[in-house]
């Protein structure tokens, strides 16, 4: 476990907060490092843990190798230095990911996120997904955390693996996208001696994720109500339940918007609503239309963001 | 809302925790009332809040009509008069729901939990759902409890119907199995101005239901565990989250062991061995084989139970 | 083997065309005999095999046992003699569907059509169904046909359980509505010792089945265009493959909008449109609305039949 | 339409049996370019009307660009002039997918092979994929297939899209692996005005495909069992459906075995007994067990290939 201390010999502490940051693009859908820098200004007056780099809502299956690993460099260098950088280096094969992995620490990554390989989705059981990120984890500089987000792999990272995994000295926690809160409460439960950390992976269950036992999350929808999402937080870990509850009821249905039911082109559309550059996705994503803007603003408004 | 109001014109508190109660048969497969009227004692010592008769785990699909009436009628009698009674009444039809609501009415049923009809899934939508309930609740002499239940029906109920049906004055709640907890928790906002009362359809979930607004439970584990699921649910409501969790995680796996896992067959020889009467189901659900027995063995053994 | 035999001691052949004939309703939604009966005067002149009745198009789910019983009588009195009257007879429980077989072996039935039992779903593996179905199979006094229709149960017979049920003297065939072509090919392949019948569950692939080995079909659309699927399986059993593939083709939008597209409430519809009574379904089933009726209207005539 | 057209200004013909090749590693897992010559040469004494690199039996997903490239420079060298090249070219982005086509026409491709891009499915509707499809049909030097793998990508690729691509004068053909023959039927029907050509994706259903109007099959079991799914083919084109029926009888396990059952190993597994170099999988994919080698082997053995 020497890799996943910290230079003072203690293990990376994951609780808080993180928003995976979107890519902005130009109208040509090249990367547009200035409005990722004014996000970044944006994001570093948010108490923050850190920002995630490469999450799905970074469109990382739509950016070259190079891409990917210069956004993290140009990340590393904006973000005020005792944030956490967690960069995505998850790739099909695991050749590719351990290369990426190496990349992603050098540019500068504090840990890196990755996620279940899924394209040959039914030989990808727990034997071959242990195998996968013990690999990694094995060569990995920096801790590893472990990603399973269904809504896109169509694969759940079974409890075994996970349990088996959390052991590895280098592997130091979870980011659960799938949102079943009864195998969350049982993945800390089985994992309790192992000090393994969960993230809930969306801003939807991140109350119900703190009561069973998570530590944080990264929630597509920090990239616009960081705060709140913050405020929520705090609220968990300091056992104020009833005021976190209603501000986690006013966060659902923005969260559900900006992901299961509009994704990535309402999250950036909001994004413009709120101060950041959002802007347009990478095709084949397509902007939203009139009726699914006017929906977006109204799942904002009627719970009094907007 | 008359109807939903008790005598003393207050309208039915749901609150607490209620065991779907299991239906004991003979070898023959009879059912055998003897044996319920043991189970029926047994339960009279544990502060639940009431019973659940032809839930799922009571395998009413394997009922006859008659059979269904009687045990109602039987569980009543000999049930303490201050708790409440539930009695599913749900059947694929408009008309055969509303015939069974009023003899379980009849029987002596407080409530009646009405299932969504499921066999012509494809047709079962939003509105085709709320016409149903509200049928039946218009025609109904007791509150109506909506039980939504995927696992065996392959069918959400959906948010807006839920929404929609809450706002019957003789609809007072939802029995959620499916264990969705950020839909839960958006049922609880949404409704917050109908006094609607969710309960949580499973023990894995039952301390993150009560953290999102669920005021209850009807938990399989109840027929088993009904002493220490009260005990979670006083922990949640008195705002214990730190001992509720240690205990909630304890009863995830025996949890899952009688439901998901190995289903009712499971549920009834556990209750064999906690001193209840289980026994048999009738077929086609067949008795645990050898290894399935010791699976469930370990799963309460490994967590304390036995 | 000797039930499954005819009094001349050939075992039943089921190939051909059969309508799993509808369920007329009265506006108050009682079964309307009358109505029946004009449909079975039609029937009568088209070259089906027979009936099927209580099939999922009958609405069986919303009739009472004595309905379903009363329904089959009245069919057996008036179809002509040479024809198989085949009837639906599963419940969820074992012996509620010995029961009820035995009641539509005395009501006239030449064979019965057995569903899947489904309700818990998690549990109802090879090991079961085969139990179930040789159970039923055993008692029966008449031959019993396999029927596996997962759009509506949620659940596929499996191939195992098919081989080895094949095998029973009283099992004569499997009505498939599930439609993987290549599993069909395969229960073919691998009961084609066992003189076991294969009847496609829809028109969409009727001619499909019939290429890899089924020797006939149980079509819903039959109900409405009986005339051209008995033409189509002439095509089919002649060998003139390039004209079945013309008429095939011209069936498969008809035939989606009556069963997976619009369902029952679409096939009543074109019924009317066709001189038989379709009429209302039993609630919670709905009538068609008037964009979806459009949508029905023009799923026949871009195909030349209206 | 010129671009979809051979120099000699005719339609390119897709019709007949390709094998998805399999890309052969060293015990390193780097591509092994004298095992890929060596299955070339065999391959080129059977009738097959051409090949196709980089589907997914090729592990493309665990492929870099570069390797990806390089392995269809390699392939197009050694296959005989007159025989068809089609390479996979899709990526989850429309400008890597255009870039990739380029490359791939520039190494010798006669056509290309799109997978639909699957990542974010929530938003891959008709409209964003139609949009994908028509920019990299529009931008491609030769003509292009479309390929819908639901197995792999949990996505269909829905109908109304087909039909609408189908229209693109440079869009030549489908490669439908989901296997769904009613809809294969539907798609031939639907675009019958256009000359758009349908490949069954698996060589379970290539008989039912032919049936129902497609014109060939790309099938991953013709990288072992060549000659016998060639046979399968002209007795389909010719007429001789007894025949065909028989041996794709004999066919469906095997093949069920080196795709859905036991994927990719399993496929180089028993190309390595047939004489092909089939060998390890890139990492995660793992190579069989005991067990499963011995049902592999069942699986051939008991329907004569073996």
């Amino acid at each position: 476990g020497a890799r996943a201390l910290t230079s003072a010999g203690v293990r990376l502490d994951l609780s808080g907060v993180y928003p995976p940051i979107a890519t902005p693009f130009t109208e040509r859908e090249d990367v547009d490092y200035d409005k990722l820098e004014h996000n970044l200004r944006k994001y570093a007056e948010i108490p923050f843990k850190g920002l995630v780099v490469q999450g799905s809502n970074g469109e990382y299956p739509y950016l070259t190798e190079e891409e990917r690993v210069e956004v993290v460099k140009r990340v590393r260098r904006s973000m005020p230095a005792d944030k956490l950088l967690i960069a995505g280096s998850g790739c099909e094969s695991t050749r590719a990911t351990l290369e990426l992995t190496a990349k992603m620490a050098a540019a500068g990554a504090d840990a890196v996120l990755v996620v279940t390989p899924c394209f040959y989705k039914g030989k990808m059981d727990s034997h071959a997904l242990v195998q996968h990120f013990t690999k990694v984890a094995d060569g990995s500089e920096v801790p590893l955390i472990l990603y399973s987000v269904p809504a896109n792999t169509g694969l759940e990272l079974p409890l075994d693996a996970v349990v088996r995994l959390s052991q590895h000295p280098n592997i130091v926690g979870l980011k659960d996208s799938g949102g079943d809160i009864t195998t969350m409460g049982l993945i800390v439960h089985k994992t309790k001696d192992q000090d393994f950390q969960v993230l809930a992976g969306s801003a939807g269950f991140l109350m119900a994720a703190y009561c069973v036992g998570a530590v944080g999350g990264v929630c597509a929808l920090a990239n616009i109500l960081g705060k709140p999402l913050c405020d929520l937080a705090r609220l968990c870990t300091s056992g104020r339940w009833e005021q976190a509850r209603e501000l986690q009821q006013r966060l659902i249905e923005p969260n559900a918007a900006v992901t299961r039911k509009l994704g990535v082109p309402a999250l950036k559309q909001a994004m413009d609503w709120f101060g950041f550059h959002g802007g347009v996705c990478r095709s084949p994503l397509r902007p939203l239309d009139q009726e699914q803007t006017q929906q977006l603003r109204r799942d904002f408004a009627s719970n009094g963001w907007l």
